[in-house]
C-alpha cells in the first residue's frame, strides 16, 4: 500500500483538497469555496477528518504573497494579499494543529512546478518554470532540482514589460504596479480591456495579439534570467490552446536567434508546453510538497 | 602552503590572468590584450608557463555567449558573439592541452557571482545575483548555493523593459534586440545617446535619471523572478557610486511595498551593493571556478 498524502490548493475562489499517493492513485477530492478564513479552514479540516483516510503529511500550495521563512513569527501566513479578509491569515498552524501531521507550505505555482517535475511535463529536467496565467499571473521555478525561494518567493507576474500605449491604451489593472505583466495580461484584465468574457473572444480577435505579445515578452525575460530547460504554461487563459503556437513564434522573433539552442529553434514546440497534470497541477503539486515534507521529517 | 589556482577573465578588450589561492594570496597577475584568438591564447599560455608557479586547476570566466554543455561538440567555445574574429572560438581545449590541468569554464558574470559568494559581498548567502553594467550588461546567479545554468546560461542583459520613447527617443543599441536592457543602458549606449564619455557626465545630468530608471526596472524584474537575497552591481557604469542610493530608492518606488521583506525596506542599503572584490571580481571568480573544478576532479 502506497503512503497517502493530503494536498490543499488554496485559491482565491476555492480550496481544492485531495488525498492521493500520486496522479494515478487519487482516493478523495473536494472543492471548498473560499469564503472567510475561519469558515473555509474549518471545512477543510472537517473534510480531511471525515475522509477516514490516514495521511502521512499535508501540503498546502497557496495564493500569496506568503511568509515562507521558517524563523518568522508569521511563517505559514498569507501576507499582503489584496483579497478581502485574507490579509495576514495563518494557514499552516490551524491545519497542523487539527490534523497532527507534518505540513509543507509553498506558493500555488511552486507546488505546481514541483508536481509537473515529479509527474508531468518537466519529468527529468533540473531547471524549469511553471507559469499560470489566469485570475492572477504567477510563476514557480525549479533550479538545479530544487524549488527557487531566495529572499521570499518569486513574484513573476509582477515584472515590468514594454507597454505600447498607442497599441494598448489600457492603463493596467495591478493595484500595486499598474501595468506590470499581471496588470496587462491576467484574465480579469482581458475582461476589463475588452468588456467581454475572454472565453467568448474568437481566436482572430485583436485581444489575442496583445495577449500573445505580453506573454511572449514575459517569457523572453524569464528565459534571459532563469535559462529554463522548459516552460509550462497553465491557468485559465492558457485553456485557449490556439495561443501556444502564437506565443512560441513570438518568443522566437523576440529572441532573434541570440540564444543558440535547439530548444529555442526547431524544438520550440517541446519548450513552451501546457501542463500535463492539467487542472490538477496545483493540488497534485500540494501532494508533491507533502511528500517532500514527509521525507524531511 | 595553500594550493594555487589559475584564473583567466576573458574580456572583449583584455584577458586578465591571475595565479592565487584567494584574494589575500595573489602570486602573479597579467593583462593580455584581446586581439585575435590565436595570438591572445598563445600569450596566455606563455604567461602561465613562464610564471613557474604550479596550478592545480584553471578557471576561465569569459564573455559570451558560451557553450557550457559538456556533451556538446563545441563545449568550451565562445559562440554567437558579435565581436569580430571571436565567433565560434574554442577556449577550453587549447588551454587544457597546453597547461595539463582541469579547466573550469563559465560566463564572466557567473564567475564573478561565485567569487563574491566565496570571498565578497555575498558570503553566507544561498541565492544572489551579480550584475555587471559596463561595455555590456550581464548577470550571474547563485541559487540554493549553486550557479544557475539551466538550458544554457542566463543572458540577463537582454531582458525587455518599458521604454518611454517620449522621455528617451534613443532607439537602443543591441544588434539583436534594439532596446533591451543592454541596448538602453550599457556604457556604449550612454556614449551614443549623449555623445559624451559617460565618465564626464556630472551627477545632475539627465543621463543618470534615465540610467537609474532602466537599472531599477531591470532589478525589479530580477527580484520578481529570482527573489535574490542580495544584488551586487559591478561594471564600469557602476563606478559612478552616486547611482547606488538613487537605484535603491527607485527600486523601492517601483516595488511599491508589494514584497513584504525588511531587505527591500529599511535594509535596502545592504540589499543593492557594490562588489567587494572590486575590479578583481571577474578574475577571482575564475579562481573560484578553478577551485570548484579541482574539488570535482
Amino acid at each position: 500500500m502506497a503512503d497517502l498524502y493530503g494536498g490543499v490548493e488554496a485559491g482565491g475562489t476555492k480550496f481544492n483538497c485531495i488525498i492521493a499517493s500520486g496522479p494515478q492513485d487519487i482516493r478523495a477530492e473536494a472543492r471548498i469555496p473560499t469564503t472567510t478564513p475561519a469558515e473555509t479552514l474549518t471545512q477543510v479540516i472537517r473534510w480531511f477528518g471525515a475522509s477516514g483516510l490516514p495521511i502521512r503529511a499535508l501540503g498546502i500550495a497557496s495564493f500569496g504573497p506568503l511568509d515562507l521563512r521558517r524563523d518568522s513569527p508569521t511563517y505559514g501566513y498569507i501576507t499582503t494579499t489584496p483579497k478581502p479578509g485574507w490579509r495576514n491569515t495563518a494557514l499552516v498552524k490551524p491545519l497542523q494543529d487539527a490534523l497532527g501531521v507534518p505540513v509543507a507550505f509553498d506558493t500555488d505555482v511552486n507546488g505546481a512546478a514541483l508536481g509537473e517535475g515529479v509527474w508531468g511535463a518537466a519529468r527529468g529536467l533540473h531547471t524549469f518554470l511553471y507559469l499560470t496565467i489566469g485570475t492572477g499571473i504567477g510563476g514557480g521555478a525549479v533550479v538545479n532540482g530544487q524549488l527557487l525561494h531566495g529572499l521570499t518567493h518569486p513574484e513573476m507576474g509582477h515584472i515590468r514589460l514594454p507597454h505600447d500605449l498607442q497599441a494598448d491604451p489600457y492603463p493596467g489593472a495591478c493595484p500595486f504596479h499598474g501595468d506590470c505583466f499581471e496588470g496587462l495580461a491576467s484574465g480579469p484584465t482581458l475582461w476589463a480591456r475588452w468588456q467581454q468574457d475572454p472565453a467568448t473572444l474568437p481566436p482572430d480577435h485583436p485581444a489575442w495579439r496583445l495577449e500573445v505579445r505580453y506573454i511572449a515578452l514575459a517569457l523572453v525575460n524569464y528565459i534571459c534570467v532563469l535559462s529554463p530547460q522548459r516552460i509550462i504554461l497553465g491557468g485559465g487563459v492558457m485553456d485557449s490552446h490556439f495561443l501556444f503556437p502564437r506565443i512560441r513564434a513570438e518568443v522566437q522573433q523576440l529572441l532573434n536567434g541570440y540564444i543558440a539552442h535547439e530548444a529555442l529553434g526547431a524544438g520550440i514546440d517541446r519548450y513552451i508546453v501546457p501542463p500535463e497534470l492539467g487542472a490538477r497541477a496545483g493540488v497534485l503539486g500540494a501532494v508533491a510538497l507533502a511528500m517532500q515534507a514527509a521525507q524531511a521529517s
